[in-house]
């Protein structure tokens, strides 16, 4: 990915399925979109959002709302991120092989994959992870590593960043691994400047894992 | 409002208007939603989440994604908690007199009504808050305030709790207000359940405000 502000914005798709976690979402989606210039500067954006599901329409979350999928999975425009999150919905998603197929097809167009919590039990699932560090969800720790036997699983981290795949811990640390994500792709001050933007603390370090 | 976990979950309405701030909504959703008993006891949940908006069906958001909206402002479902986030989309929602006459009403109807960031500005306009403390986002706070000349501004807060009006500050505030309502109305325990169900470091003093 190149790196100028001058740049069109890096594209942000989001995978959306019946029984998401919201946070897991919108957490990272904040983020990104709050990685904009100055109000005085233009208020440019450097990442713009798309949502993706089986197919557009609204996908209901675990936790009430349902978000509205613009494009499907299979037939994406382009995009630069894949950004998978979890949820009570990948109990039965991880099941599902046309999903997991279309996530493998999606991650190998993407030059980024991030999951968050659960979202990495579905990546396990395409194979992508083998022989890989990643992590996940700590309350639902022993089930996502059952669905990845050959993935070098680090119970202790707040996110895992290996290049072209980052994992992240459960729910709110995904907000961590997008901040930390935009510093490396774009340079900590814009990191610095979306949590701002959110009023957030950023914990900034993936080793502090007050969960684990 | 009751406060047994035997009780029926409270219902938290949570309004959208067309550039809302995702997070806004999604973190105090989040919040809400992960507020429950652990799985071995059921995985109770102690609140549920309805959406209004003028009209049901896909609102879009400032960052980006649509959410849909399953009830219209003006004739919604009974609820006990009304959440009004803030967002870009504000600049117009505070000069439209429909809306705010449907917030009102609305907020009238509430046990306790909640704002996160520039939502504030949204529930002045009413003149709900007039002659009580509130804060909102630190970065929009000079249009905040002018929309409010009667509010009693407390600019260093990171939430205010007056009773049925809780007011935050900007964005990711709005998660550190919602699990200080949980455990003010369901226990503390509660709510350290829920921030732990979200790997959420709960930042739990309303008077720190690192954003001030």
């Amino acid at each position: 990915m190149s790196a100028g502000p001058a740049d069109a914005p890096r594209r942000v798709a989001v995978v959306l399925f019946d029984g998401f976690t919201v946070l897991d979402v919108y957490g990272p989606v904040q983020a990104f979109a709050a990685a904009r210039a100055p109000a005085a500067e233009g208020g440019r954006r450097w990442f713009e959002i798309l949502t993706l599901a089986e197919s557009p329409g609204p996908v209901r979350s675990g936790d009430g709302p349902a978000t509205h999928a613009e494009h499907a999975l299979g037939d994406p425009p382009p995009f630069d991120i894949l950004l998978i999150p979890g949820g009570f919905g990948t109990r039965q998603a991880v099941d599902d092989p046309r999903l997991i197929a279309a996530l493998a097809a999606a991650s190998g167009r993407a030059a980024i994959t991030a999951t968050v919590c659960t979202g990495a039990a579905l990546l396990a699932r395409t194979g992508r992870l083998d022989d890989r560090p990643a992590t996940s969800n700590k309350l639902a720790w022993d089930w996502v590593v059952a669905q990845g036997p050959r993935v070098r699983w680090r119970r202790h981290a707040r996110w895992v960043d290996d290049g072209d795949v980052l994992t992240s811990s459960g729910v709110s640390a995904g907000i961590d691994m997008a901040l930390a994500l935009i510093a490396r792709e774009c340079g900590r001050a814009l990191a610095l400047t979306a949590a701002r933007n959110m009023e957030y603390v950023w914990r900034d370090d993936p080793d502090d894992d007050p969960f684990a």
